[in-house]
C-alpha cells in the first residue's frame, strides 16, 4: 500500500448491498480494479445495475457504468477474491460472529500486507479480528450513505492497530476524494451518528409534541442549521457566535444557559404509537414520490454543495480537487 | 400591509446590534425604506458601517451599501419611529420589562394595521405584549444569524394573535427572500436553537471525553450530517435510509436501536474547567484568524450552497428567485 506500484491497485469489495455498491462506484470512478465478493444470488446483475443508478450521481460527474465496469471483476469465493489484493473493505451483515469468521479468513488468504478495512457502523476492530493470528492491520472504515457521495469516512483502530496502519487507511481514502478523520479513541457508534441520534431525539419530541409537523421541521433544518452546519462545523459556528471574544466569550457569557437548555430537552419513547404517528406523516410528505426520485435528488443537491464549496476553497476536500487516483 | 400600496414600504427596525444590522441590510437590499431606532451613541456610523460589511454578502450578489442606504433613515425616539410604517422589526436586548415598555409605546404609536414583529430568540408574544391595549399583531419573527444570509425565520404566535396575522408574518418574510415557518405551539428557545443544542450537547461530551478535537469534530460534522441536512432534512434523510419501505421500514426495523442509542448519549457539564478546555482548543484552531475573516469566509460559502441548490430546484426559496419587493 505504502509503496507505489505500477499496476492498477486492487480493491476487494465484500458484500454488495448499499454500502457495497456505492464503495464499488466510488473506487471504479478513481481507476481502481474492483473485485466483488458477494453471497447475494445474481450479484453481478445486482451490481452492473447499482452501478447504473449510481454512476450519474458521482460528485466529480456523471460517469458511463459500462466504462466503470471494465475494471469489475466477481469471486464468490472470500479467500479467492482478497488474493493479492491491496485493499479489502468489508461491507457484511452487523453481526459480530460472522464478520469474525470472515476477518479470520480474509487474514489468512489477503497479503500480509494489505489494509482491511471494515465499513462497520456498531463493532469494533480488536471484536471484528478475535479470531485473526494478526489483526493489526483491521481498521473500521465507516462511511456515510451514499459513501460514493458523502466525503466522511471515520477512521477506528483498536488496541491492536499497528502503527502507522490508521494513517495508511486515511491516505486510501483521501486517495478516493474522501475526508477521514480517525478518531483517538473508539467509542459506541463512532461520532457522526451519535450527533445525528441527538438532533434526531428532538426532532421526534417536537414532532411528537406538535410543535411543528415533520416537513417543517425538514424546512427548519435545511435552512438554518443544515446550511450552515454544511460550511462551518458546531464549534466554528458558537466561535463565530461569540464575535471577536470567540467561544470562550460565548460559553463563559452563555454556558449556564446553555446546560440549563440541555436540561429541558425532550425524551420521547419509540413505541408502536410513535412509529405509527411519524411514518404516517412520512408517508403523506414524500409517498407521493419514489424512493429513487427522492434519493437522486438528494444526491445532485449534495454534489452541488460539495462543487460549489470546492470552487471557494480550493484547498478544501472537494470532488473536484481530491480526484487523485494516487492510492 | 396586505393591500399593495404605490409608495415604498416602511420598515421600522429597532435595535442596531448584529441581528439589527442583518436586517437593515436585507431590507434595504429588497427595496424598502428602513427607520432606524437605536439607543446606541453613534447609532448612524455603526450602521453605515455595518451596511459596507453586510452588503458585500447579501445572497443575491453583493450590493453597493451607499446606494442602499439612499434609503436609510434615523429615528432616536421609538414613537416617532414607528409613526406610519408597515412592519416594525425589534432587536432590542433579551429583558422581558423593556421589551414589555417597548411594545407598549410601538403599540401606542404605530399604525393599527402595522405588523409588530420581534427577533426574540427566548421570549414569547403574550408576555412581550402584557401591557398593550392590543397585541393581536405582536409576533415573534426570530431569525438566524446572520439574518441577511440564513433563509430562516421562526414566527411564533401566541393566544391574542390576530387570524391571519402569522400568514401576513410570512408573507412579509418571503417578500424579502427568507424562508418562514410558522410554529404550530409555542415551546422554549422554538425550534432550530433546541435542535442546535441537541447536537451541541453530544460535541461537548465527545471532545470532552477525548474521541475527538473540536477541529475534528467540525470535519466530521461538516463532511456529513452538514452536508446531508443542507439539501434534506432529517426526517427526509431518515425516510431515504428505510430504502423501498422508507421511515416506516426503518422506524420499524431500527426504532429500537435509536431508543436505546439515546440513553447512550452524553450529559456533559458546562463548568469552569469544561470552558477552558473548549476554549483553549479554539483558541489553538481558530485564533490565527481574525472574527470578520472567518464570518466573511462562513457567509460566502453559505451563499454559495445557497445560490447551488436554488439552480437545483428553481422552485425552492433562493436568494435569486424569492427575491419579489412585493410586501
Amino acid at each position: 500500500m505504502t509503496n507505489s506500484v505500477a499496476r492498477t491497485p486492487v480493491v476487494a469489495v465484500i458484500g454488495a448491498g448499499t454500502i457495497g455498491l456505492g464503495w464499488i462506484t466510488l473506487f471504479l470512478s478513481h481507476g481502481l480494479t474492483v473485485r466483488v465478493n458477494s453471497r447475494r444470488t445474481g450479484a453481478e446483475r445486482i451490481v452492473r445495475d447499482g452501478l447504473r443508478v449510481f454512476a450519474p450521481t458521482l460528485p466529480g460527474g456523471a460517469r458511463d457504468p459500462e466504462e466503470l465496469a471494465a475494471r469489475l471483476e466477481f469471486e464468490p469465493d472470500v479467500a479467492h477474491a482478497v488474493e493479492g489484493v491491496d485493499v479489502v473493505q468489508e461491507n457484511s451483515p452487523e453481526d459480530l460472529p460472522l464478520k469474525q469468521e470472515l476477518f479470520k479468513l480474509v487474514g489468512e488468504a489477503a497479503p500480509p500486507e494489505a489494509l482491511l478495512l471494515s465499513s462497520t457502523s456498531t463493532l469494533l476492530p480488536d471484536d471484528m479480528g478475535a479470531l485473526m493470528a494478526d489483526r493489526s492491520r483491521l481498521i473500521v472504515g465507516h462511511p456515510f450513505n451514499p459513501p460514493h457521495v458523502v466525503p466522511l469516512v471515520e477512521v477506528v483502530g483498536g488496541a491492536a492497530t499497528a502503527p502507522g496502519a490508521l494513517e495508511e487507511a486515511a491516505a486510501f481514502y483521501r486517495s478516493v476524494g474522501k475526508v477521514p478523520v480517525v478518531l483517538r479513541k473508539a467509542v459506541p457508534r463512532f461520532v457522526a451518528n451519535r450527533l445525528q441520534s441527538a438532533l434526531l431525539q428532538e426532532c421526534v419530541h417536537l414532532v411528537r409534541e406538535g410543535v411543528v409537523g415533520i416537513e417543517e421541521l425538514d424546512d427548519i433544518v435545511t435552512h438554518s442549521i443544515g446550511l450552515r452546519w454544511s460550511t462551518v462545523g458546531p464549534f466554528l459556528a458558537f466561535h463565530l457566535g461569540g464575535g471577536e471574544g470567540g467561544l470562550r466569550h460565548w460559553l463563559t457569557h452563555l454556558g449556564t444557559g446553555l446546560e440549563r437548555s440541555w436540561q429541558e430537552l425532550g425524551h420521547p419513547r419509540m413505541d408502536p404509537e410513535t412509529i405509527e404517528f411519524l411514518s404516517t406523516q412520512a408517508e403523506r410528505a414524500f409517498g407521493n414520490r419514489s424512493y429513487a426520485e427522492l434519493a437522486t435528488e438528494r444526491d445532485r443537491k449534495q454534489n452541488a454543495v460539495l462543487n460549489a464549496l470546492a470552487r471557494i476553497t480550493p484547498d478544501a476536500a472537494g470532488p473536484d480537487t481530491a480526484r487523485t487516483d494516487d492510492v
